[in-house]
């Protein structure tokens, strides 16, 4: 029998709360403008009919197209092909004195970040709605993940950076085929092109700050750790926080396996942005308004000065009874090594940031070994090595005899 | 029920066919010393009698480990915790005119390459053995993947590299928690002084050119392939050669199945080489006498002048009908974009140059579209930007006007 996607009933306005059928309003909200970011609605009771964790149990769909039930797709004639999603759940079983800690590997993802998710869903919405191309604004994982999707599919791909966007990066949206457009400029002003184009030539936007049905595919990151723990959700869970849409998503995925009985509770979600760019949880913390910044990190995915899914991601937070902090950049590069020396589970900077978070949250004292804690950690250690060379230790020089590596050995074994 | 790996019945040598009973030998061949690289035998029988295609049909096991009856390994109670293997083949439907056309994206393991298959067979019999320590001598893929299970597992780690090692290569050892050692000396210099070491400390020795279990962690992809394409056998398989381990292991996993009567056939297998490395083609076309050379490739992690494991690749090709061949530099980054441009399977050049071969095969018609053809594609294209940036085209520089980006879309149309 062929699964279908979910139907959407509406979307909600996440500033104003107001209302839209379907159809009835083409991205963002007509009273909020671009400060008035969807959410996407669904009829949970009529998903509940059809949709148990007995579906899920029998499952072998080995992706995140196993949450088709609760996905704003069509059919899965029409999904993409690239393999997304059911990403490992490791035990990391004692790291940091926690018995209980796990880790989510989401750089195990087809262009390696958890970006892959959003693409996903966008791209078959795409496909449905019979685009003639897919464009975006990045010079980072978002781009990365929508050229090797558009790639896959064989749709025209157009990326707009800012001229001085790092050459590596470029190169790799041009190794996926993209059209590059190098825009003379800041990463605003091809923001603001992107877009002008988009609108013009009609092609279809992957940007979480003006199309809601991304989001709806980071969800599915806690669909599966719930499933990954048989349904006994943590008491904490660790989030990278930028532009604010992959905690939204986290929040949304938890809150919809509660609503349909699958789990008794939504966790403790707490939200880590760098020191260096904080916007979100100085809002949350303080005025509740935000105050867009200057972004200063190493943790580049989660660079947003100006994020356009805070309302969603502090809402999100408020809800699971979480909070939102922060950490400065060498407590981001001694959590990249740390991680990986103790997991083997390699981060770019914006990846381990919510683990860098758990490790000061067990030196003050707010989480302790009686707690269950998921650190989610969101792209590859590969996207980055200038800052693994900057985590790294020394190589330890010898020479080419066994006596060089014995007194190496015993040298080490005396620090 | 506990599942367990399979009983090893013995050895065979590679090059002079003795065999061994366990136990009888350490490493390599009495008689024929480092050249006599061990075969690792079973008793196909007994495993028949308890291993079917039902059982792999009704496994949720989303790893390599779904193939445990085959592997020399003990009970699941001590298998690596980093999921390796079940990656993705991608149906790559016309793509070079072959509509039968499909992918194996081994880079979707968890250092994000095949050697993983390799390291996590190597790591569960290290484990077994209760070993103080793993080691290799290595710069590239192998190395990250020892580091990378070892860091799981809790074990320490030793490299060794020449003192000469690109730094982002040491750079992602040391973040993995390896010691490395930067030898004062060449490649070879730094592989002798970690056999001695190895030798001398009691270490675990993860390299192919002794130890027989890693081509048995490499087989694996051959079975996926087969239950993949639900055990129709593909025409053809493009595998890269480098020291001939993984060609080694590709044949051994389809000459099981066939075995074991899940299939009905071996598939011809197509070895190709850098043109600036091709000691085993130059074996296969020739006098069957390997005759070492120096790398000059950009293909860096198949650039093996004196590769160990040729005579059990050569021994596959051969049996299975198939041949070896070689492809140029231009050749393997032009592979490299037009792999990722039509599939999103981004794969560094090592990675990529199977496709290269089957480009080349396309034009020289040995390759038709009747063939149903499956590429290996074994290593992420992050590991290797600099050559992405080769391979890459140009960004379009615009100004900030959508007329620029008018008339760059028009001007590219006209091209």
């Amino acid at each position: 029998m062929e699964r279908r996607g979910a139907t959407v009933t509406g979307f909600a306005c996440a500033k104003c709360g107001r209302e839209y059928a379907p159809g009835e309003v083409a991205l963002t909200c007509g009273d909020c403008g671009a400060e008035g970011i969807l959410d996407v609605l669904y009829d949970y009771d009529e998903i509940a009919r059809e949709f148990s964790r007995a579906d899920l149990e029998r499952s072998r769909e080995n992706s995140h197209w196993r949450y088709l039930p609760l996905l704003p797709v069509g059919s899965e004639e029409t999904l993409p092909v690239l393999r997304t999603g059911w990403t490992p759940l490791y035990h990391a079983e004692g790291v940091l004195g926690l018995p209980h800690l796990y880790v989510k590997d989401d750089s195990m993802n087809p262009t390696a970040s958890l970006k892959d998710r959003a693409t996903s869903v966008a791209m078959a919405r795409a496909v449905e709605e019979g685009v003639s191309a897919v464009a975006a604004a990045s010079t980072g994982n978002a781009g990365c993940s929508l050229a090797g999707f558009a790639a896959a599919q064989g749709l025209p791909c157009y990326i707009f950076v800012p001229a001085n966007a790092p050459a590596p990066k470029v190169a790799q949206l041009l190794v996926l085929g993209a059209t590059v457009f190098a825009v003379d400029g800041s990463y605003d002003d091809a923001f603001n092109l992107a877009s002008e184009a988009i609108a013009t030539f009609g092609w279809y936007n992957r940007s979480c700050a003006v199309n809601p049905y991304l989001v709806e595919g980071k969800k599915t990151v806690a669909h599966e750790i719930c499933e990954q723990l048989d349904y006994d959700v943590p008491d904490k869970v660790f989030v990278p926080v930028g532009d604010g849409c992959i905690m939204s998503g986290v929040y949304k995925g938890f809150a919809e396996f509660e609503r349909l009985g699958f789990t008794e509770k939504v966790p403790e979600l707490i939200g880590v942005q760098a020191e260096g760019c904080d916007p979100i949880r100085r809002a949350f913390d303080g005025s509740c308004e935000l105050v867009p910044c200057e972004a200063d990190t190493c943790a580049d995915s989660i660079a947003c000065g100006h994020p356009r899914n805070w309302r969603k991601a502090v809402k999100g937070v408020r809800a699971s009874g979480g909070r939102l902090t922060a950490v400065g950049d060498d407590a981001i590069l001694d959590g990249m090594a740390r991680l990986a020396k103790s997991t083997g589970v390699f981060g770019e900077p914006a990846g381990v940031t919510a683990f860098a978070g758990l490790v000061q949250a067990v030196r003050e004292g707010s989480v302790t070994p009686d707690d269950t804690v998921v650190v989610l950690m969101t792209g590859s250690g590969l996207k980055d090595t200038e800052s693994a060379m900057r985590a790294a230790g020394e190589a330890v020089s010898v020479g080419r005899s066994l006596e060089d590596v014995e007194r190496a050995i015993r040298e080490r074994a005396e620090i």
